[in-house]
């Protein structure tokens, strides 16, 4: 079926359509564009929350009971995730929806993981197209999880309208945000595994760094909140709720929250152009690689003047 | 220091040279360009072992006590890791050398974290200037690691002369090979963890799925190998070096080796053209993103349409 008439459906809620349009939005298929250009002109009503976190921060655990949680608040809740290291796929490999105990049952619940990697800003460009695609589908609120590791990844997480960075105790002994360079994406903080006892430390630790100014230089009236939780005892889940729903409100009337929506879109801009550069480049370059690189290969140049020998033969 | 001036420096082993030449090459810093260069052309006497598998696969443990064994018959061994659930890092990004117990007292054995990622096409491009450095650093045995997820993940362990896949029990029910599109490209298969009881299961299924002709229409002589390894007790490591040092012989005289180094080349090139078309790209959008970010934002049009516009404007 053409991505276009898969609109409709999508529209209707209709997971099937939604999945399927969200694989082509994956695989990067030209035919998809109009559908999706169309999409993103309807889109724009879900709220979108970026989760981040290095491995073993707990985030994908605490993403999938804040996804219940936000759920029984009303509303469906659709997640992305971009995640290798993320147990609903066992690295994004498996594909699509996964069976998680209490959400797989639950229609208003849609999970979904992307495998794309790799194609150059192809990643970030299918992540928002995914949100699009599910906001269309009546997604209320849409999570996305990235890995926080890399420029790519943690750009993605900022490029949401709540920005949450999960650090967890026990993982080393500063706070892993600080190492990652995430500590200044943050509209929210999470300590995740408040149920053991070094997490304590790990609070302090964190907002600590936070009075010293490490988010000096962040035009925001915004204050950015640390939350502890226990994704095994429920603790802070109320708190973190409340502060997303304040964050969603700021974000919505605040001049703060007006730069963000440029700077996300300039990201979006960006990364969907440099996906056509590239697909462009592949296009035109696949006939003239052979030749050079047998060049390459026989050290008869270095791969940057040949890179660029191929860049002015591609392009031309 | 100028880069051309740390080549005699590195070249000689010294350390401080090699890891200042190796971060400028992550840093994607043109004034380095010519040093790198300068390297590719005399590097290429190094053996260079791609390691790849899903997290959890034990690969990391593995890398280390293989890097141990092979420094044992003699000669340096360097490692690049660009993974980001490398223990050696905690995720990229502590960065430089680390303090592994037995290996990181020895000046013959470095190893290295790779931060690089986002970048388009950077984290490819710098892993192989990488490898070239420590070649011509005088180290003869080089591991790349990566994280078996994502396309270009996999593509850079393939980017080496022998490729090697770990699997592992219990992470499964199937072969994590297969789900993450491995099983082809590796020369040895490696299951590891050999020491439970249910490895016996998963060497058996890999066997079997190979005897299937999994790697029907990969054109070579070679004849895959399976080795079960335990880093616990030392079980299989002779066969593996006993099975890499015959790929080594392999790759150097056989046809496929030389089609296996045509490819390497191309792949190098591309990813290295990649990176200088989106470097030139970002350097000329800035000025132009911000006004059609604003559009973008106010959905006065689509992503691709005004990623289009955006190119068209920025390549004139």
């Amino acid at each position: 079926m053409p991505s276009t008439e898969l609109i409709p459906r999508a529209a209707r809620g209709e997971i099937p359509a939604i999945a399927r349009l969200i694989s082509r939005a994956e695989a990067g298929m030209p035919e998809a564009r109009p559908a999706l250009a169309e999409i993103y002109k309807r889109a724009g009503k879900a709220h979108v929350i970026g989760i981040t976190g290095v491995p073993g921060s707990g985030k994908s655990t605490l993403v999938a009971a804040l996804a219940a949680r936000l759920r029984a608040t009303g509303g469906k809740v659709g997640v992305v995730a971009v995640d290798p290291s993320s147990p609903y796929s066992g690295g994004a490999i498996l594909g699509d929806r996964i069976r998680m105990t209490e959400l797989a049952q639950d229609p208003g619940v849609y999970i979904r993981s992307m495998a794309t990697r790799g194609a150059m800003g192809g990643m970030a460009r299918a992540t928002l197209d995914a949100v699009d695609i599910l906001d269309v589908g009546g997604f209320n609120t849409i999570i996305i999880e990235t890995v926080g590791v890399g420029q790519d990844e943690v750009e993605i997480a900022k490029a949401s309208h709540t920005t949450i960075v999960v650090s967890a105790p026990g993982l080393g002994d500063e706070i892993q945000a600080i190492k990652a360079g995430m500590l200044e994406i943050a509209d929210i903080h999470i300590v995740s595994k408040c149920d053991r006892s070094d997490a304590n430390r790990t609070l302090t630790d964190l907002k600590q760094m936070l009075t010293m100014g490490v988010r000096a230089g962040v035009a925001s009236e915004w204050p950015v909140r640390v939350v502890g939780i226990s994704s095994l005892n429920g603790e802070g889940f109320d708190e973190l709720l409340e502060a997303i729903a304040k964050h969603r409100a700021f974000f919505k009337d605040s001049a703060s929250g007006t730069q963000r929506r440029l700077a996300i879109a300039g990201f979006r801009l960006e990364k969907t152009a440099e996906n056509l550069l590239i697909e462009r480049f592949q296009q035109s370059a696949a006939a003239l690689t052979p030749a050079l690189a047998a060049k390459l290969s026989a050290r008869q140049g270095d791969p940057y003047s040949l890179a660029r020998e191929l860049l002015a033969a591609s392009l031309a």
